[in-house]
C-alpha cells in the first residue's frame, strides 16, 4: 500500500450489482443499507430480476441508496453501418432508463469486432459517443467510457488503456462524458499513475472501480478478485485517481463466481471489511 | 492482411515442439523436414522427452533442421535475493544447453512476482540479464527477452510491451540481446507499428513468433489459435517486423490445447498451408 490515502468511509462505497449476483436487488439493497454502504450501481440484469425499472428505483429509494451507474451499455464497434446506427438507439434509450432510475452515469463497454482493425475501432466508439452526447446532456447521465484490459481486445473493446480513452474523451465537445477507471483494467498500465493525473487535470475521471487481479486467475470473464485477495495495489490507486481530483464513489464491481457461491451477507461484511483494510 | 509482405518460404519457418505437444520430438522432426519446414524450436520438456540435450540435438540434425530457439529460461522476478541469484545461475546452465543443442537463442520470459511492484520487477529483469550477459556472449547464444500480454502481470511477465523490452535491453551494454515480438503478446499495443520500427531502428528484433487470438478463448494459458483462426492480423505484423530489417525466422507457437486432440501430421499440413495463407 503506497502513499495511502484516508480509510474510505462507506457512505461513498456503492457496490455493483454482480458483485453479490446471487442476491435479489432488494435483499442486495437492503444488506447495504444496513452496514452503512451509500450506494448500488446495477446491472440491467438486476432491473428485469425487479421487475422493471420503476420497481427497481421504488427498491432502490425504499434502502435509501444512491445509483453511481447503471451497467451496461456502449458496443458500438461493429462492421455493419446498420448495427452501429442500432447501438446508438440502444444507447439512448438506456440514458433514458438511467435518467428514470436516477443513476449519475451510464457505463460504457466500448465494443470491438473480429471484423474490424482496432484503429477503426476506436473510430466507430468516437462516432457513437457522438451519437449520445446531446442526449445524455438532455437526460442529465454522463457517460462513462471504461477502457477494457488488452485481453478484451478481441471481443469486447478496441480501447484498452486510460490513454486511449481520454483521446477518445478529448475528442468529443461536450461536458457529461468521462473514464471510468477500474483498477482490473488498468493496473499493469506503465503509465498509470501519468495517465491518472492527465485525466484529472481533463477533469475526465468520472468512475473509480474496485476490484482485484488473482494471480492464478482461470478466466477472463467472471474470476476476478475480491481487494486484498489479488496482486493489484487498489488503495495506492485510489490514492493517484484522489490526487488528481476524483471525489466521488469507489465501486466494488466483483465479477468473481469464486465469492458467488458462498453467503452473500457474510460476503457484504467481507467487502465492508476490505474497503477498509485493502482499497 | 494490410500491405502484405512476400509469401514466406517454409524453409524459414520454424516450429515450436509445444505446437505439436503430444508428438515426440523424432516424429515432429520428421514431419517438419518431410513438409520442408527450416527448423523447430525446442522446449526443455522436448529435451527431457528425448532423453537428454545430446540425444535431441541428434534428432534434430539427423532431420536436417535448424533451432532458433530454447525455450524457456529467464524468470527473474523474485522478493528473495538468494531466488533471483539461483535464477541467474539456472540461466546459465540453460545457455550452456542452448549452446550444445546448437539453439540460436534461449527466450526469456522476464518474470512476476505477487510481491514485488511491477517496476521493480523490471529492475529485477534487468539486473538478471545483466548477470547472464558475458556468458552467453561467451556460449555464442542470444538472450531473447519476450514482453509477454498485460494478462500475465501478475505471474509470469512485469515486461508487457515492446516499449519495455526495449527500454530493458538498451540499458544493457553487449550485443547478445533482443527482443522476441509474439503477435500474441503484442497484437493490442496501439503503439505497435512504431514500437517495432524502433526496435528495428536499435537492432533489436531477434524472434518473430507467429500464433492468433481466439475471439471466444477460454484460458490465458493453453488456447491460442493457429494463424488464420482469430482476429490478429499476423501477416501485417509481419510486414512490419520485416519493414524494420528482421529476416530471421518466422516460428510458429500455437499453445493451443483444442489442436492436440486431433491427428499432428494433419495439423502439421494446416500449419504448411497457414503459413502460405495467413502469416
Amino acid at each position: 500500500m503506497s502513499e495511502g490515502p484516508d480509510q474510505i468511509d462507506l457512505s461513498r462505497v456503492a457496490v455493483h450489482t454482480i458483485t453479490c449476483k446471487p442476491l435479489s436487488l432488494r435483499d442486495l439493497c437492503e444488506g447495504l443499507s444496513a452496514r452503512g454502504f451509500g450506494g448500488v450501481s446495477v446491472w440491467r440484469e438486476a432491473i428485469d430480476e425487479a421487475g422493471g425499472t420503476a420497481e427497481a428505483k421504488a427498491i432502490v429509494d425504499g434502502a435509501g441508496l444512491r445509483v453511481p451507474a447503471l451497467v451496461r451499455g456502449g458496443f458500438f464497434v461493429s462492421a455493419d453501418p446498420e448495427e452501429r446506427a442500432t447501438a446508438i438507439d440502444e444507447n439512448r434509450r438506456l440514458l433514458d432508463q438511467a435518467a428514470e432510475l436516477g443513476a449519475e452515469m451510464v457505463v460504457i463497454v466500448p465494443g470491438s469486432s473480429s471484423d474490424v482493425p482496432l484503429a477503426e475501432g476506436r473510430e466507430h466508439v468516437t462516432r457513437g459517443l457522438e451519437g449520445v452526447l446531446n442526449h445524455a446532456e438532455n437526460v442529465g447521465v454522463t457517460l462513462a467510457l471504461e477502457p477494457l484490459h488488452p485481453m478484451y481486445a478481441g471481443d469486447r473493446s478496441c480501447v484498452n488503456s486510460l490513454a486511449q480513452g481520454r483521446e477518445i474523451c478529448e475528442r468529443l465537445t461536450g461536458g457529461r462524458i468521462g473514464v471510468a477507471v477500474d483498477v482490473y483494467h488498468v493496473w499493469w498500465d506503465p503509465d498509470l499513475e501519468r495517465e491518472i493525473a492527465a485525466l484529472g487535470k481533463a477533469g475526465l475521471i468520472c468512475a473509480f472501480h474496485a476490484c482485484d487481479w488473482l494471480s492464478d486467475t482461470q478466466n477472463r470473464l467472471t474470476d476476478r478478485g475480491l481487494m486484498g485477495d489479488g496482486v493489484i495495489d487498489v488503495c495506492g490507486i485510489r490514492g493517484m485517481v484522489e490526487r488528481a481530483g476524483f471525489d466521488g464513489d469507489v465501486e466494488v464491481e466483483v465479477i468473481g463466481e469464486r465469492y458467488w457461491a458462498g453467503d452473500q451477507m457474510a460476503y457484504l461484511d467481507q467487502i465492508a471489511e476490505r474497503c477498509r483494510s485493502a482499497t
